[in-house]
This record gives C-alpha cells, sequence and structure tokens, in this order.
C-alpha cells in the first residue's frame, strides 16, 4: 500500500500555494477592507488584524514542513537540535494562533457583537486547545522529561496522526471563516459575483488546495535516502 | 508507524454519530424548519429535501465501511460479489448526492436565489465531480473492463487516497453548508444562542466527530484475521 512518490516536488507546490494564498488575503484585507490595527475606532481593522495572524499560523506548518524536509533529514544536525526547530516552530503557531483569537475577542467586545456563536468560533477554540494539547503532550514524551523508547515509539505514530487531524481541522476551519465573513459581507451588500466575493472565494479554494498538498507531501517519500527520522526520534 | 489498534469498536462509534447526527438533521427540518417536499410553494422545503439527501449522502460511506469490514472482511463472498456491493453503494451514494444538488438547483431557481456564488456551492459541484471521476475511473480499472494485476496495485493505493480525500472534502463541505445556512437563518432573526442554532451547530460537530471516526477506522486493523482485501483485490 505503498504510494512511493517523491515529497520535494509536492514541497514547492505546497509553498507556492501558501505564498499565493498569503498574497491573496493581504490583497483582500489591505485593498477592500482598509487595512490592519490593534487600536483603531473601525472595529474591522482588529478583525483584518487577526485575518493576518491566522494566515501566519497556517503558513506554520509549511514553515515546519520545510524544516523537515531540508533540515530534518538533509541538514547535518544533531536529532535534538531538530527536535528544538520542531517544538519552536509550533510554539510560534500556537501563539500567533492565540494572538489571532485574542484579536476576534477585541473586535467582538469593542463593536458589541456576540462571542463563541457560531461553528467556527466553537471549532477554532477546540482546535487551538488541542494543538496546546498535542504541543504539551509532544513536548513531554519526546523532549523533557523523555518518555522511555517503547513508550516514544509507540506515542510517535499517534502523535503524527493526531497532529494531521488538527492541522485538518484547521484547513477546514479557515475555509468555514472565509464562507461566515463572506456571507456577512454579501448580506451588507457586497456583489455576490463581485471581485471581492471571487477574491475571497477564490483564497479559500487556494486554502484547501494548499491543505492537500501539504498531506500529500507529508505522506510521500523524503528527498534522502537516510529516512529514520521517524523511527529515530 | 503502525497503529495498531482494532476498527470494530470504532465502526460503532462511528455508526452512532451517523444516526444521531441524521436524527438532528430531522429534527432540525421537521420541527424548526417545517418539513421536507420536492414541489411546494414553500421554496424552503425544497432546501431541507437537499439537506435530508444530502446527509444520505454523507451516510453511504459509512454504509460502504460497514460491507466492508463485515463483508469484504468476514461474509464468505467472492471478491467480486464484493466488489459489486463496493461499487453499487457508491453509485447509490453518487445518485443521492446529484439528487441533493438538483434540489438545490430547483430552490435557488424558483425563489430567485443566485446558484454557484458561495464556497459550499463551488466545493459541493467539486467534490461530487471528483466522486464521478473516481466512480468511473475505478470502474474501469477494478471492474470493467479491468486493468492487469500490475496497474491494479498499482493504482489501489492511489484510489483509497484519492477516496479518503475526497470524503473529508466532503464532511468539511456538509460544515460549510450548515454553517452558511445558520448565518443565512441568523440574519434573518433567529437567536444566536437559541435552540435552533445550538442543535445545528452540534450537528455540525457531531459530523465532523462522525468523519474523523469513519477515517479512523479505516486506518485500522480489520477485525478478521484475513487481511489481504487490499492487496487481492
Amino acid at each position: 500500500m505503498a504510494l512511493g512518490f517523491r515529497a520535494l516536488p509536492l514541497t514547492f507546490l505546497a509553498h507556492a500555494l501558501a505564498i499565493a494564498g498569503a498574497v491573496m488575503v493581504l490583497v483582500w484585507v489591505l485593498y477592500y477592507r482598509g487595512g490592519m490595527a490593534w487600536e483603531a475606532a473601525n472595529k474591522n481593522l482588529i478583525f483584518n488584524a487577526l485575518e493576518h495572524f491566522k494566515r501566519d499560523c497556517r503558513r506554520m506548518p509549511a514553515v515546519f514542513h520545510d524544516s523537515w524536509h531540508f533540515s530534518y533529514k538533509s541538514l547535518p544536525l544533531k536529532k535534538e537540535v531538530k527536535k528544538v526547530v520542531h517544538l519552536v516552530l509550533h510554539a510560534i503557531a500556537i501563539i500567533l494562533g492565540c494572538v489571532g483569537i485574542a484579536a476576534a475577542f477585541k473586535n467582538h467586545n469593542e463593536s458589541n457583537i456576540a462571542n463563541l456563536y457560531s461553528l467556527h468560533s466553537w471549532l477554532g477554540i477546540t482546535i487551538i486547545s488541542l494543538y496546546g494539547i498535542q504541543w504539551i503532550y509532544g513536548f513531554l514524551v519526546f523532549f523533557y522529561p523523555k518518555g522511555s523508547p517503547t513508550l516514544r515509539s509507540e506515542c510517535l505514530p499517534w502523535h503524527v496522526l493526531f497532529g494531521i487531524f488538527v492541522y485538518i481541522l484547521a484547513v477546514g476551519n479557515a475555509a468555514l471563516g472565509f464562507l461566515e465573513k463572506l456571507t456577512f459581507l454579501e448580506s451588507s451588500g457586497i456583489a455576490k459575483y463581485g471581485p471581492e466575493a471571487l477574491l475571497v472565494n477564490f483564497t479559500a479554494v487556494v486554502t484547501v488546495l494548499y491543505g492537500a498538498f501539504v498531506i500529500l507531501s507529508v505522506l510521500g517519500q523524503a528527498p534522502i535516502e537516510d529516512d529514520d527520522s521517524y523511527s529515530a526520534i
């Protein structure tokens, strides 16, 4: 049941999609939605800051994936250094995610919008919580105080599977966020087939494709022969 | 990297979640949304018929999964019979999906609502198309005229992977649909923390959990020792 394809070309495609998606979000926020701010009379600018941070958060797995394939596999780094790269990148992603969520609450509170009523918000809180639990569990088992080799090798496939699960949820929740925000804007009068609506929908499509190619890269083979990073952690 | 857990208990959980989700959709449609119809003065009833059909469509993989584990693996059926069960169940799912999409167009056209402007509709058309392509490709390669054993064994992991990919997209798009419809209803005045909103959001949560447990079941080990169904197809 091996898929037997090389992951390297897919990682380039995933990165290209990540950059395309990030540029599309920036065009949306800066050109159509009037920019970003943390303190602003126009509270929507705080929401835009949120979009920016969440986008950063979603890009982190690609950054990590880069480090996995090019530093984990090919750079002559010690295993412990590679683990530190892994856990630091994910810590950054979690912090960015928390800043994004804080921006959402700040925007809602200052605009008298209800908090935590939508599926997007429920899943967002769930995902950041699962992500945090995954990080702490990984830190304890694989880094410090570190479980026995048996425990680590038994935990590893679950760590990978749970990571992929949380990642798919995060990509799906990004799509929910794009749809929710665009539905609000269309209710307030922007054209359903207008340029902004098409931009947002295509950004969501690019995000989903990006997520698919990241997962496909993870399932593919590493470019270097020495493919024991998983088993040797 | 083997996960090494038994799939059987998870399939019960997946089925329980499928039933719970189906009951929740029926309560929503029948109690809160006034029932279902194909021809109706109240065009929303056509939309409700759509919801019902789409739910049936999403339940099909569970039905198939059942057949996989209990007829593919444990019943003394010939391999060709098992394949027929597989392709017939998926054909039913595709037909139900098409009926659902037809109901959406019918509702939109009769209510003068624009078609195909939302992310949910774009993904829906994409998913049913990919699903149809997957079915035709599977039929040609694995059933009739049937490729060589080498071709079949090379195609099989991609067939499984693409099937899982389309399934995850379908579950995600179901969540988008719940969010979109609820956002419309909330814009029209239903309470954001009211019983209907909570019911719809929890239905979406149950749907996502259901999808996760179906995937987890697929990744688990079959209950019967004879686990060569994949390689021997």
